[in-house]
């Protein structure tokens, strides 16, 4: 993406050209629930009339189908938000080819080796919204992206340090000391690897929603085991804590409009036409209106951490670029979220304000190095969507996590009853510890990732 | 600053105009110790042929002049490097006064008291460079500039949570609901005054060397307290630490080139015109030459943390934004630091290209809340320009203020005493934990500033 792409995309000089009509070129994306739930029952996971929030089946593997190392899923469909469920979930082997530098003057990449060079694991949460559709294409394609980036730099990681030059051969006798100098880790390649195939997942996501007239976007939350390390990569509201017995540790933060103000409102400062005159992108602690004309007010701008006080004029009382608070804070009065995959069509109701601009597909990557974790038996990784921590906290979901382990020591399916229990969780049974009127009605996906002898140690071959 | 503005100011259509030359219509800035240093010696911080690293003083205030509680400075000029000392320090009373709402119909804002409200205290150190003006203007300005701003919002400082409105009046009844909501506090009233006096301040510098044709900019670093609490507020490469018995806590974190790269890249990358087509955004390991085109090499964009590889073309060897590392690393080629204040002449050698638009003002803060904190006998805030920090880590810094003070409980100057012999070193002294060939040339300012029995309580009558 160029700068200028971005001009030629989001800021048409002239008149703005009415939103194109939807033309199915190809067939709609088909809805489905993850593929790892087959045969786990009967439920279509679409709306049925027996949806009261006790009632809502919770969804886990069949027993007998084992995740990568033994994690547990459970899922439940919102209460009657929608049609469909929008979470979606993968989970998969990641199996990297190793491509060789062929020795051609043309200086081509070949494959001579198709292989499996390096293999990792893969855990995935999508967070739909506005259809299911770009969740159910990220489920499908994320995990491809992901293999394709690492296979471009997979031989700059073979070294424990990345070289200059992907082809290994210096041009310049200083190179290492250079990549040393600069502190690249081969942790950095799969930190790049992730944040190009967000962006590749994204490009893939809007090409297909506009061949199938198709809408929505969705978050994305990865967990990626590769050489010893586990990577989290976070584009959302969904998070992922790692649990140990005597330690919680987020693994990833939340993006929210909310969460990232600062960048949103400088993106409006610097393009106004943007904001097609209709929202202010000042953030004031409500709505002004009328009367508060001449009055000084708080208020923040995009250089600002701090509040100060301003002396409204009538474009103060322009609808706000940012909304509300917590879970009710808005983009544009339209989107819960700043970061995630899709979107690409999505606008303000009944204008051409466009939401793509503001939003970004690349991720937060956090790292942990297994090897110095030494996990025990008990330490878990939980990733869950957003409707999980709307109603519990890190702490009470460690407190679950732990006391739940303790008890079921000998269960082989411990994990699978784990993500099951915490979803039951957030519905207001009586084991719950959720505050009475704390109960969840969003769709709720969880992964229970156990760490205990797993991703230690290398697996390249 | 609007973005039309920023766009006027930096973007100008058709070829660029060349640099105005420079019209003196006041007379220059007149070069300047410290007030608080009259009396402490014949230097007057000048440039002279006796400068070598031992030789140079270190000036502190003479014995009996008190700063405020009872803090040390001390400095030392740099090795030749300029003609002039280009660090500059400040501190003092920071007496508030008192504004009330008028009662007349137009609600202008009246100054019904004179006497200050509230008082507070303020240290300052400021590193200039391409000459000593920035740091002497700011050091002339920059607690006016804050005390102007706080007044402007001390009537919101009242209650416990600023009222919505200044004027205390809502016009919504749950008006105060939502400030709570926001979790808006008196503290971010000051942080907020902070952020608005950096960039007053960064204006004034502006048109005062523009008047008097001077040249140059400055980092700031500022400690104010007020009100029970200590806020740092930092823009530029300078270092506050807190020093406690068992803890050593950074106060600040520097603006570089390299530790703001992404915001400067993406700047570029909205901006290419900023470049000017002799600069290429992209970061790679080295300067790349004709050898590596065509070739695979490591790079980074603005939205990657992590690092991937790219065809080398053309346009990558161009010189880059961020070139170097650590110390060495500089933005255009020219500028070591990424925040402060002035430089709004400053071009890149032989060209048009502009700096100041990747320069932010606008400080960090941080608060310490002095009422939590406790502080004991021999806590401390140390605040230095990075002369102190490039040959000395926190640890090593903290290691001689425990062992210093504990050393000399009984001496009334201690503070002094201590600033001293931190400035001292840095030179190479025998008692001096840097290594061999650390030591500094560079000018280098230090504070120490004693927290016990200090700023709990509010000052405010």
């Amino acid at each position: 993406m160029s700068a200028d792409w971005f001009r030629r995309r989001f800021l048409p000089r002239g008149p703005l050209p009415a939103p194109r009509p939807p033309r199915p070129r190809t067939s709609p994306v088909p809805y489905r629930r993850p593929r790892f739930l087959r045969g786990s029952g009967s439920s279509s996971g679409t709306a049925d009339a027996s949806r009261r929030p006790d009632a809502r089946p919770v969804r886990s593997p069949v027993r007998g189908r084992s995740l990568p190392w033994n994690a547990g899923y459970a899922e439940i469909i919102n209460a009657e938000k929608s049609e469909f469920n929008e979470d979606q979930a993968a989970c998969g082997k990641l199996c990297i080819r190793r491509c060789e530098f062929g020795v051609e003057e043309d200086q081509e990449w070949q494959t001579l080796c198709s292989e499996e060079f390096l293999t990792g694991h893969y855990w995935a949460l999508f967070d739909g919204h506005g259809g299911p559709a770009a969740a159910i294409l990220a489920a499908n394609t994320l995990h491809s992206c992901l293999r394709r980036q690492l296979e471009a730099v997979v031989e700059g990681m073979v070294a424990t340090q990345p070289p200059m030059h992907l082809s290994g051969c210096c041009v310049c006798p200083s190179d290492p000391q250079f990549v040393e100098e600069k502190g690249i880790r081969t942790e950095d390649l799969v930190i790049g690897a992730l944040e190009s195939a967000f962006q590749e997942c994204d490009e893939v996501i809007g090409r297909e929603l506009e061949a199938s007239g198709q809408v929505g976007g969705c978050t994305a939350l990865v967990a990626v085991s590769l050489k010893g390390k586990l990577y989290v990569a976070n584009a959302g509201d969904s998070r992922a804590i790692l649990v140990r017995r005597d330690e919680v540790r987020p693994l990833s933060s939340e993006f929210t409009p909310e969460t990232e103000r600062q960048r949103i409102q400088q993106l409006a400062f610097i393009y106004p036409e943007l904001l097609a005159g209709e929202f202010t992108r000042l953030e004031f602690p409500r709505r002004l209106k009328g009367d508060d004309l001449g009055q000084k007010v708080l208020f923040r701008d995009h250089h600002m951490s701090g509040w100060s006080y301003k002396c409204v004029e009538k474009s103060d009382l322009k609808y706000p670029l940012i909304h509300g608070q917590g879970r009710q804070a808005r983009l544009l009065g339209t989107l819960a979220v700043s970061r995630g995959l899709g979107d690409h069509q999505l606008r303000v109701l009944d204008t051409n304000i466009q939401l793509k601009p503001f939003l970004l597909s690349v991720p937060q990557v956090t790292v942990l190095n297994m090897d110095q974790l030494e996990p025990q038996e008990e330490d878990v990784v939980v990733m869950a969507t957003d409707g999980l921590w709307d109603v519990l906290s890190n702490e009470q979901v460690a407190w679950l996590v732990r006391s739940f382990l303790l008890g079921n020591r000998e269960d082989p399916h411990r994990f699978s009853e784990l993500a099951k229990m915490l979803i039951r969780s957030t519905q207001g049974t009586d084991d719950s510890p959720i505050q009475e009127g704390q109960v969840s009605y969003d769709d709720v996906s969880v992964f229970v990732i156990p760490l205990h002898h797993q991703g230690q140690g290398h697996s390249s071959r």
